[in-house]
């Protein structure tokens, strides 16, 4: 391996990890969705590691499953990602730390408060995961009756991104002077008012709290539709990708640096990091042996109940044991969708085989040996699929130590990731600048 | 004194103190807002000293103020308190965590979530302090021209505290089995679904979270106004009083008391803890010459900033020197304006005295030797005027380290405060039972 690029890895945690059968599996912790100081634990193992961030998925209900999936689901119950990463952020020193929150059903206001005030605690740290938030549930809990359709979601999203971005400057970075003689606390002439009336949103400000330590937070963005991809090469910083193979993620970086190129806009400012489940073992065959006693644990009914999630489509009245019928297009995430029609049709697979891997986990995995690992990790950023990995872990602590202990020593002992924090903000690890006030350009 | 009652102790916080002039006392820590260090440390000095709670004030705007109170003000900018107490419950044991939030300006789903997650982090000592926000420049933060009338906000607000309890309360306390052998992570007999749809709001739920760890945050209020007195009488846990006489306050608690008495509620469920500012020193004399030092720091500008803002209405136009007008009702919080109001009549007071009052502390204030100071605060108990305090430091640290290593030890000399926590939740502190679940009364 001869990569000259380093990487850059996120943890892209639930409590008990994203797998439907990991709170079961021997050593897990099925209370860590109840009990802050295993998270605390694992966001200080990440630390240790030298891990750009901890980044915390959400939703905003009760994902909508038969009651046979349902009652085997951990997710049912979480951390809210605002007040975990905050507590995380007093409990850590150097780690990255980013919130998922949605631009459909918050307010700008709180928004950008509650990312600013997190950036100001946690000295520079943190991070918003943009979501427009596809889950029809979640529309019931904020008092509409249905989910505004695809489209409309992300141009009310580009709107609520402009509106918290121009919140974060309502101050210049100098605009706080504190003189204690004379008495002079900040500085009007350094205060802007945003005044915002858009088609969707209306938001006076100022924002009452001084400009992130950051400038901004870190923009993250996971959405591979056309709006999804558009917008992220317009403004993430860092996109959560979702690609199932090399080449796909090949198609999908070329895609989005040539989206960048078009309006102008430097490739370094973006980092693509494709999620990716890593089960290590001794031997390839030992990781395997891991893998299938996870999925082992995923009972049927969880795994047809995370498949219809991910299609938004029942198909529990069809056979089992048939092919996977037409999946009709729906208001709900594209990318889950298709990943799950392309691996039915690419593999032949049944509706149940196919039930078994959402249970599991269908996208990208690494599962192997550190070296085999470590070998497929760089062979992605050789061929410039990717900036590094938003790593996923099979069950917690044990596959979260298995990658530290384990995969990043040998990262590190290629030059391919760091040994030492160099910087102490999220930017400062990704390599980002820290943007100008768009108020205050000198300031 | 022969008080056998005990009082609780709350600490009202902004970062930089409530007084307008704190930044500036020599000491004083003017980056306060900024450095969540100093809160840190703040929150760990008041658990030492067995505070029941660490209680957060807050805003949803910049204050409206003309540009010369404005530019020396350090409320400008401060933490947002969900985040600023997440953080804080990563940093501390036992002590209590209240934080504001607003039934006008944001979700049930989400303030039923987030005091939910904090509950869980923090081990059971989240408090919610229930406003409608009076302030009309948060309205045309989130999106609306004016803010809804005085009436209006508090209906809004009864089916807001209805659907967030609700919430919490969508699973038994013992709904989460997490049978790692059978599979069966949450039982969906014990899950209930709120389906609410009230004239306000229409929330589906169940929330995405356990039941909080007390069953229900602890309920904290603050109005003063008829509709105020009668939700507080019927629904809160602690009320933030803010009489500012013993008389008075014996007034306001036998009306609560009454109130609650016209309902069958018991009155061991709330406890009112009227705000006092405290200034300590060695002799009367230097706890007034403290005081008077304090107040001199506050410019004529800011003084007629905060006191226009405490009445809702500009005066500024004014003769100085001459009598306060007739102030109109307005649609803002009553209890200020009137206590403003009542101070200038009974004091026969200049706008420029008065001015100077708003701009350092118009409220109860304690000055004086910690013996005097505890004789005051134990006739209040004594004359069933309170049942403790919230405790308004008049400069950050040292306003609240005399009153901890001073005020506290006098507290406890005499039995009338808590040498040690004997309980580990908010409740437990506060002795308020807690909540059964209404949709699973046996769990």
């Amino acid at each position: 391996m001869t990569s000259t690029r380093r990487m850059h890895l996120g943890a892209f945690m639930r409590p008990a990890s994203i797998h439907t059968g990991a709170w079961r599996y021997p050593g897990a912790y099925p209370d860590a969705n109840f009990n802050f100081v295993h998270l605390r634990d694992f966001a200080r193992r990440l630390e240790a590691a030298k891990f750009d961030a901890f980044f915390m998925a959400d939703h905003l209900a009760v994902l909508n499953m038969p009651t046979p999936a349902l009652m085997r689901s951990h997710t049912v119950t979480s951390f809210e990602p605002f007040t975990l990463l905050s507590a995380l952020a007093g409990a850590t020193e150097r780690i990255g730390l980013i919130a998922t929150a949605s631009t459909t059903f918050d307010a700008p206001y709180h928004v950008a408060r509650r990312f600013a005030s997190l950036d100001h605690l946690s000295g520079g740290r943190a991070g918003w995961n943009i979501v427009t938030t596809a889950n029809p549930d979640a529309a019931l809990n904020f008092g509409f009756d249905s989910q505004m359709d695809h489209d409309a979601r992300y141009a009310h999203a580009r709107e609520f991104y402009d509106v918290v971005t121009g919140l974060w400057d309502s101050f210049a970075d100098d605009a706080f002077v504190r003189d204690v003689a004379s008495g002079i606390y900040v500085d009007p002439e350094k205060m802007h008012v945003l005044n915002h009336k858009g088609p969707h949103l209306a938001v006076r400000g100022p924002l009452n709290i001084a400009r992130p330590v950051q400038g901004w937070p870190v923009i993250v963005q996971a959405g591979s539709s056309e709006s999804g991809r558009q917008f992220a090469a317009e403004h993430a910083e860092v996109i959560f990708a979702a690609e199932g193979s090399l080449e796909k993620g090949q198609r999908f970086y070329a895609d989005i640096r040539a989206r960048m190129r078009r309006i102008g806009r430097a490739p370094e400012g973006l980092k693509v990091l494709p999620a990716a489940f890593v089960v290590v073992g001794d031997s390839l065959a030992d990781a395997r042996r891991k893998r299938a006693h996870l999925d082992s644990l995923v009972h049927y009914d969880s795994g047809i109940g995370s498949l219809n999630a991910a299609l938004d489509y029942d198909v529990s009245g069809f056979d089992p044991d048939g092919p996977l019928p037409e999946i009709p297009p729906t208001n709900a995430s594209k990318s889950q969708r298709d990943r799950m029609v392309d691996l039915a049709r690419a593999q032949n697979l049944t509706i149940r085989q196919l039930a078994e891997r959402a249970g599991s986990y269908a996208g990208l995995a690494f599962v192997g040996t550190p070296q085999s690992i470590a070998d497929e990790m760089a062979a992605w950023l050789d061929a410039d699929a990717c900036d590094g990995f938003n790593i996923m872990f099979p069950w917690l602590p044990g596959g979260l130590d298995d990658f530290v202990d384990r995969v990043v020593p040998e990262l590190q002992r290629r030059g391919l990731f760091r040994t030492e924090y160099e910087g102490h903000t999220l930017r400062e690890h990704l390599g980002l600048a820290r943007p100008a006030n768009r108020f205050f350009p000198a300031g």
